[in-house]
């Protein structure tokens, strides 16, 4: 059992900054993810693109701005229970929280702070009617480990920025890489169409268009896959299919905890600390819907604050907590780290 | 009369953020501060040193986010009247506002958010029975355009890092520089305070301690001021004596505006928009009060976010707003300027 004093469901912006937050009122976090990789939105759908409204910043692409985040937080040690869905929540008679996972992970806190955006990101499956069999046996939706993949033959399905991508850097890696899209055009960054272009040519990567696939084979695991282009089907032996046609988010099965739910999004209130009707669960982010919610990045980063301040009177009923500015009381890691501003001297001038 | 659509009473980070949000609603801005540069605290009272919890910034001097900041508002080309301390607010019948200051400036809006921080920063003055007679005839609190001790006969009294800064700077500049201080020791930053040692040294400050300006004299203009050191006193002549004793805020004239005060902060609607108990007047940042406030710069950025859009409302009342994320949509600049994420290309690999 993983034990932590605010369990963060949801490892977007908004919750990677509430670790900084809580680690200023030495409070530890643990977060929980669907996707392989922190970030949430920025991560997933837009890294490489700029955001133009994070206060400070004339410009910083959301994926920097992760990386940013993941620097500023690193001090506080968050825990990261990444590539796995929170599935169920239950209250414990210490008035904790246990929250478990779509793999049995289980996650212990007296605080549950939801910063679970638009929802986990959940893929979009081709309508192929055993591919359920072959998941994990051959057919992934996310790459996780692109190390998988070396030597073996590979198939990626789909005509964005994700299947452009994955197949250019797969491309050095695998023995065999086939990229099937049910058109001729691409969509994506012009760098990444112009590079698939090039490594066709190269021979480096098969590319079948228009074309679908069909039908999915295998004993124990995944090994042909059928594919039809103009009228004809053909097989393709192969060790892993991918079929990347983008991840959507579900707020799924937190929308079953017994919180107060509107316009798909969790009731706080927001005339203090962006508490759900549930008293120890907080929706922060993207996640949560008050008079007046805009769904931006720095809106979050102030829900997340002003919630922190909540949490540890819940942790902690019987401490006052001092406000103090980092700039005059520094930051001290839960990894022994000090930051702290030069201070100034008293000195006598002769 | 300068005619604006948000007349902003304060130009530190929350009035200089509101620019940004404002022009992201196509609404114009000006900003008054008492001060003569943009930052409010940040540029006052600490901009070498840097903050840790603005969010996406692991440090960040508070000067360099002033910059930033500066920077970001750019293309929305906010107003400013600065040095000058907003006195006066009359409500006119078509429902705008006209605030005039201290100096007499006059400025019409419908919307007036007071971005105040602790108040209007003011000098801190020696006890000196005629001081107020030669003010701006010699003695100045606050240096606002360097140039003009350009080779004149300048004292400068305090022992802090204005002081030290102050007299480092004009060393180069003025004809000759007496810095005076009660004590021998002053407190500054470590290279501050060496730096004034060497110039000492090279004779380029006249460094009197522990000693006390006890009165100033002159016609129509400064002419001498007398000092005490040892229980002796002795008649220095000048152009200018530049006592810098620190500013401190004082809430004042707005106190006065029929505002609800609490705690010297203005009371605001968290629940929807930071406006005050006057219609269509809001106050953000530091200023304001409401259940659980924290006066922390990245909160100032959420409220002027939030108020922004109600004052869109007051604006264009028949008007809908639909939010766009900049990244989506880009920015268009006041002056013409375009700021846009490459778009995804169609484009079909043969
Ligand atoms: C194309 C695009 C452009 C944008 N541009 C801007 C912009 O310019 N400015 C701006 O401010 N905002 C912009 N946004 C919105 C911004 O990205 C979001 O406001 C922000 O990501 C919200 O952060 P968050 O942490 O609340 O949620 P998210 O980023 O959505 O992260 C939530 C995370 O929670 C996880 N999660 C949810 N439920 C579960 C569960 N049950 N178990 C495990 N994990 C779960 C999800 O997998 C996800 O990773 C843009 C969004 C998009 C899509
Ligand atoms: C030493 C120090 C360290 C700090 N460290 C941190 C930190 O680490 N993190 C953090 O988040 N915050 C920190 N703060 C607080 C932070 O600086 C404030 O929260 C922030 O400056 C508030 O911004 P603001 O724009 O609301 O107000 P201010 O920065 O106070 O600006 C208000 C401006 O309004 C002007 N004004 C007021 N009334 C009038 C009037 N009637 N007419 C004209 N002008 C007027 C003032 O002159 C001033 O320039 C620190 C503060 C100090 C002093």
């Amino acid at each position: 059992m993983i034990q932590t004093d605010i369990l963060i469901i949801g490892a977007g912006p908004t919750g990677l900054f509430t670790v900084f937050e809580a680690g200023l009122l030495k409070l530890k976090c643990h977060l929980i993810d669907a996707l392989p990789q922190p970030g949430g939105q920025c991560s997933e759908i837009y890294p490489k693109k700029p955001i133009y409204d994070i206060p400070g910043f004339p410009e910083v692409l959301a994926g920097d701005l992760v990386t940013n985040l993941m620097k500023q937080i690193e001090a506080f040690e968050p825990g990261f229970t990444l590539g796995e869905r929170a599935e169920t929540i239950e209250k414990q008679k210490d008035d904790s929280f246990i929250v478990t996972t779509n793999k049995g992970t289980k996650h212990q806190a007296k605080v549950v702070a939801i910063a679970g955006g638009l929802g986990s990101f959940e893929p979009r499956k081709p309508q192929l009617e055993n591919i359920l069999d072959f998941e994990d046996k051959g057919v992934e939706y996310i790459i996780r480990d692109p190390e998988i993949y070396r030597n073996k033959k590979v198939a990626i399905a789909g005509g964005g920025d994700s299947a452009l991508d994955w197949s250019i850097f797969l491309a050095d890696i695998a023995q065999e890489v086939t990229l099937i899209h049910r058109r001729n055009e691409f969509r994506g960054a012009l760098d990444s169409v112009e590079k698939v272009e090039e490594l066709k040519k190269l021979g480096k990567i098969n590319l079948v268009t228009p074309a679908e696939v069909t039908a999915l084979k295998g004993s124990t695991k995944l090994e042909n896959i059928t594919i039809k282009q103009n009228n004809e089907e053909f097989d393709l032996e192969l060790d892993h299919f991918i079929p990347l046609f983008g991840l959507s988010p579900k707020l799924g099965p937190i929308a079953n905890w017994g919180l107060e739910i509107e316009k798909n999004a969790i009731k706080v209130d927001n005339t203090l600390d962006y508490q759900t009707n549930i008293p120890g669960i907080y929706a922060i982010g993207d996640v949560n819907t008050y008079p007046g919610k805009l769904k931006l990045i720095l809106c979050g980063f102030h829900e997340a604050t002003l919630m922190c301040q909540s949490a540890y009177k819940r942790i902690f009923p019987d401490k006052k907590y001092v406000m103090k500015y980092t700039t005059v009381s520094g930051v001290d890691g839960f990894d022994g780290s000090r930051k702290e501003a030069e201070k100034a001297v008293v000195k006598s001038i002769n």
